[in-house]
């Protein structure tokens, strides 16, 4: 997907005033403070939020110059007066707290710094949401196709690296926490690639199918069909939407339907969950007892205040920690779905909200990245788990194999074998040497079939195959 | 979409057994008691449950066979095993009573049934999630495709003749529980078909693409590839799903991929979050100082117990009642996304209430459509409160058209005029006519321009258009 | 707590009507078809609601008549006619169909069975939900305090036992997942004794205050009023509901004050979480490759359908799973905490949900203490899982002491300790033996001091004494 | 309840650093923009939690230095080196990217400014959550205290004169939206007072006893134990939480009990309900038709950027749209009750932004006052609301009084009357007198209850007494 980058650049950044200065440590969010990421705030500050809607403004007064409604030189003048330059946030600020309306403190500032000629054509025919929607629609779409997708992607990318890195380590696979049968360790992080290119792909196609609106106050174009001599509303619509690479969805009320918007953070909060459970499978694998993988530890880095030998997957408990922010918070998206009849504004707070979810998400798959670059296997510990059981992970083949030479009971016979087995402290291959009642159709086993009974690095199934198929989708 | 009619037809009901008789009364969901809907047990019950996985393993035998692992009468034998006349849920119970393992429990008791040829052919090489996933996957496709959709369709239907019906008749346009601008009252419905047919569309395709497996106990086919000289595991996946019109997702764990199953949920709570907010219109339309809307009622109901003349509209609070339930519960599902290693069981008992979702969603359409064939529109109110703020809300063309005649503070004028016309109680066009410093711009506006100002019926939009079109994209 | 027994047998069972009778299995909600239990039915299912409700009309008439408005006989006729023998959950269903109204249905049965004279007398002046809210309020009560609390008080009581049992067991204690210091497996278990204890102490409060109300149809005891001539309206109340157990909280509206009923829930969902924790911790202690903990298994259980050799941690992953389903379905009484006016009927089926989470906290309460009582601790493994860091462990007390003994920069000079140990493949002690810049400390250290680095068997604070405290309170 | 507010002075404020120097507009959360509050950043932004920890450190000094184990010069070393003139969050922060701990950073921070003597007692035996923990009760105890009781007794104490002022105007009392019987205004909001105050008791003591803890890694108290030459390690606790008016919970683990800080959070999101649930109530008061309620606007104040006539309930909007924010994010609190073992992490990023809660509940506190104060009444509209239905709302008490005067189906008369009234468009006092059935009954009502029947002011119950009564408990 391409953007229309020229638009971004319509506007240029806001001088900084220093009424407003503060420091990052005065921020109660740890959006703003610990966890402050200069590429978000570009699209999901309060002043990103303000210089899209500006644009909105500006395209606006363009699509009214091409329908002949206004001159290229009012265009012009809008343009210059909505230039961040000029206008700051706190002079927006300032007109709301005299007029308790935040877009008509806009318009308002606008038509301040543009001619008498130029002021009947601002923000002409347009309801509040006409720009908000469309601006939080563009923003969105922003924050997601040029950080948090490139993010994601990128930790794909790194996913798919280590999944063919370690396409042929075998890992005792773990169902209930108790050890099922082989796999490879490739073969998991090729599930996760799986998953997660299959969120990223929804999650563009969403981001890029945000709609924008400009369908006046009740959304049925009321104030735009009294431009009709000039231009259809419809036409009008969509020649401000596309401008801004956007789209209507067509009836809107006041504001645009809600639920484009909801299928879109809910894909952002599947993405996150899918980072989440990796992360959680990674954390689990650094347990003291199991050791199969550890975050590489800088020298310096301390694991505890009091504990000096401590080592923390901290990464890793920090997105799953993340994630549960995710979900929590998307409810409120969920819930803002309902809105009285042609609008009511009670989600005017809660959806100032909304851009955390993307920001969460995109400090996510940034420190999930770093995590797994320096991420380090533990051969010789997978070796000691895959044999912990001492071969009862084999229990399955020797099952299925005995079915399949036809004996009448096998799942019972194998799992009486293998408490045998526990009660005797022998190896699962002595247990099945001792069993005389087996070996009839052990007999008849062929030699690839006993291969697998005695080594379980013969039974991971098509794990490896997996794990090196996951970039021929490319 | 169509299915596989006769698959479903493979195994007979259940018979009932006396031991386990109880009255519906004796439920504590109201999905079982007062809720009870018997299209939707066809599916969502613990029985229709059984019945899929029985179905399951029958197509896991047919697959077997198709491969030239088992004979076709083997087929047959297990087929017969699985025919609900024999085996009952109670059989099962028992035996799960005795191995504390609800799928082996099931296999078991199939086995009994089948020769001792046949036995091993029972269940082989699969993990009890290759059963449940798929049999999951199989009834939820079916609840949705054959009651649920069909349901929403219904009330579409519905919608789409109410919308073209009172296309035409105008209704104040509300933002903010405030008087906006006009609209249609087809209109505002004509919305709400767009949205739902959106989710219908959206929910069709989730529906019929729930994954099913055939992977093995940690989905890298271990147990599968045991056959391979007779098949190759993807292959034997892609033909035991294929007769039950599913298709894999690979690479899984030992359960399915969960998102596709958790973007299918949420869609129905989206589609619920529409009935919800239609519902909570319509109730504010009864208010009794709005009343433009009403249920008709029975010539017997009762309002309340102790006020004899209430008229409440109840259908539509138990339908927004029930999208706080959809919401909520799919908190579970969201939850249930986090998995460890090659799966844990900690969605055991929430995975067993997933079908709610469905049937709750089923019990809203219904009764949403029900309520709608009986909606009874008062047009006398309609008109009374389209004057009420008797003309104010003809403003905001005032604003455009004084605007579009070069007025340079056209909205504050206006604003002004509309609080001289509040303080003086007058009309907005007395207050017009009174308004000296507008007169010169008003002698230049149109004859159509004018006729707009006198009367808000001539200030609708496309609304009518809309509401007319609704019927077009079919 | 002591309840009014006396007054749950006011009424009999109902008769079983053969026209309603059905399967458990063709429920749909796992509360009503797996996980049936009788003792919930007799609070929560539908016709307890009933029973509940009719209790409710009979004490309406008993303080009736203590004021002297009806007559005795009038009040022996209301209680026959409220007998369940008489009057069928099946007869008020088709009132119901008649006349749209649930609680007016039950009304017109009961006045059908009483005289002409008792007629007006039945439900006089009360509004439905001076019914309803009523019987909620005391069988949420009683659910709570005749069975989740006896059941939570019987997980205690395993806990307690158990918790004295191993007091003095030495676990090696785990944040992060990692090895930190030692504890007893008896002070963990201690822990969640007083974790839950707390929950409980407050749940049977909350339970024992959740007010019932008589205050009419708006909550200012309008037609109460009416009655003034006999009794007050505030009086009246009290008597309605001390006959009951239950408090009133005025103002009331429609219905009660929601908080309570809010509070109480919240803290069932907080023992919940008390129970899920622990499940986690004993599911993970159960983990192949630690085994500190296992469930006794019976003899014929199956772990897997295909890997014969398994035993998973079921129960505590049931446990933990529906906790999932408590906090989710706490959501909707959050949600329902909000109603519009004297009252909106947004709750009307939300609120019919409230008793599954009662009964899904029994169910869990009810497993956990099963599972409990089954529980085996593996010595072997915990001192082998004690030394498994060869001595690290240590790390803390040799920092601490260092400390104590004037070492300036003990955290770091331990942190390259531990680093060095890790590098040369050394024991902790080795390792410490080897520091020659540390030695001039230890040799200040005492005999106790220097036994403490030697085994971690020495450094368990208080963790054995807390665990032997847990019964001295009460 | 007082506080220690000398030991908040104990450190001064930071000192602003350049380096971090950004605006308000650069921030993305709106608590840090848009609804920025300096009361609440004293308490809940990053640098108070610095604050609160240093604090913390000061007193952990202390108590070591009340049990003899370090001299006072050391504690006043310690104490100046946390000043935060001397110890910016730059600092920590620059120290944290070097060895990865934040508390290890703070600690090391601290070390650096002290002499090689006073080092060893920096932080001694305390694990991080040591210090956290007890920070966060402090501060969150604080910041409720000291700012939101503070604004929810402003919000109670304008409710209480609303309340008695509006004691006597009557409103007609409305369930279902419906017109129900009537009672007064000050009534209404006498039962929010009510509710409020319930919150407000319940928030401060749970404000109050939110526990701390210096039981060390794992809780059992293993470091402070090697201190037991000079002191035992319960009472080192309770000494350092006694000076920051603080209690522990024995036993903790790494961390406090969860339980007493989600009751807390839980209570919070109770008071913000009862918020939301009034500003939805006085939102719909302020619908156009029904217009009982308005907000006095401000001269200049705009209510829609594009229809110049509007007004709208922007204030009590925003109040229950911030109350979604509050019960959602209140989820992620209930989902870090559970935690593996003695601690994991999972909870870092979730739990700091625990604070947001409280700070968005202060917000609308704040909000809501301000509004209350600014509300005024539209007694015509109360009056012309209250005979819309022309009398019908008196149907309750026509049917309790022909009750009491034996009419054998009084209910049913009554709403065939209310219908007959409707049909034929008369008033129910012509209804009434036309109903000839009734007639005979009617003559025997007192005088008393023949003046309810005419007017519905006589019908009002216990209201007035009931609002007025609303200071009777101070």
């Amino acid at each position: 997907l391409t953007l229309n980058q020229k638009s971004l650049s319509l506007t240029l950044p806001f001088q900084k005033s220093m009424e407003a200065m503060m420091n990052k440590w005065d921020c109660i969010s740890p959006l703003d403070a610990r966890y402050q990421d200069k590429e978000l705030i570009e699209f999901l500050a309060e002043n990103a939020f303000l210089r899209y809607k500006l644009r909105a403004e500006i395209f606006l007064a363009q699509a009214l110059h091409e329908a002949g409604i206004c001159s290229e030189e009012i265009v012009r003048e809008i343009q210059q007066a909505c230039s961040l330059v000029a206008l700051s946030p706190e002079e927006v600020e300032k007109e709301e707290a005299r007029v308790h309306h935040d877009v008509r403190a806009m318009v308002n500032c606008i038509q301040r710094r543009v001619s008498a000629e130029a002021k009947p054509f601002v923000h002409l025919c347009a309801t509040s949401y006409d720009i908000v929607d469309t601006a939080n629609a563009a923003r969105f779409r922003d924050a997601t196709l040029l950080v948090l997708v490139p993010r994601l992607q990128s930790l794909i990318a790194i996913l798919k690296t280590k999944s063919e890195l370690f396409a042929d380590v075998v890992q005792v696979g773990r169902t209930h926490g108790q050890h099922a049968v082989p796999i490879t360790f490739g073969f998991v992080l090729a599930g996760y690639v799986k998953r997660l290119q299959s969120c990223v792909d929804q999650l563009s196609l969403l981001a890029a199918n945000l709609p924008g609106k400009l369908s006046g106050a009740v959304g049925a174009y009321n104030a735009m069909l009294l431009l009709q001599d000039w231009i259809d509303p419809l036409t009008l619509e969509l020649r401000y939407l596309a401008q801004q690479n956007l789209k209507p969805q067509v009836p809107a009320t006041q504001i645009v339907q809600p639920e484009p918007r909801i299928r879109f953070f809910h894909e952002i909060c599947l993405a996150g969950g899918v980072m989440a459970d990796l992360a959680d499978d990674l954390r689990h694998l650094q347990r003291s007892e199991i050791s199969e993988v550890g975050e590489e530890y800088a020298v310096d880095q301390i694991g505890s205040s009091t504990m000096p030998q401590k080592r923390n997957p901290i990464n890793f408990e920090n997105i799953k920690s993340i994630w549960k922010l995710l979900i929590t918070r998307f409810q409120v998206i969920m819930l803002d779905q309902l809105c009285e009849h042609q609008r009511d504004l009670t989600n005017s707070a809660s959806s100032r909200t909304y851009g955390e979810i993307i920001a969460f998400a995109a400090v996510m798959a940034k420190r999930m990245t770093r995590a797994l670059q320096h991420i380090a296997v533990d051969t010789d510990n997978l070796e000691r788990n895959l044999t912990l059981t001492r071969g009862l992970i084999l229990a399955e083949p020797l099952y299925v194999l005995l079915a399949l030479h036809d004996h009448p009971d096998a799942h019972e016979a194998v799992r009486k074998l293998t408490q045998q087995a526990i009660a005797d402290k022998k190896t699962f291959q002595e247990a099945l040497a001792a069993a005389t009642d087996l070996q009839p159709y052990l007999a008849k086993f062929t030699p690839d079939q006993r291969r697998i009974l005695e080594d379980p690095h013969n039974y991971t199934g098509l794990a490896a195959e997996i794990a090196r198929g996951i970039n021929d989708d490319d």
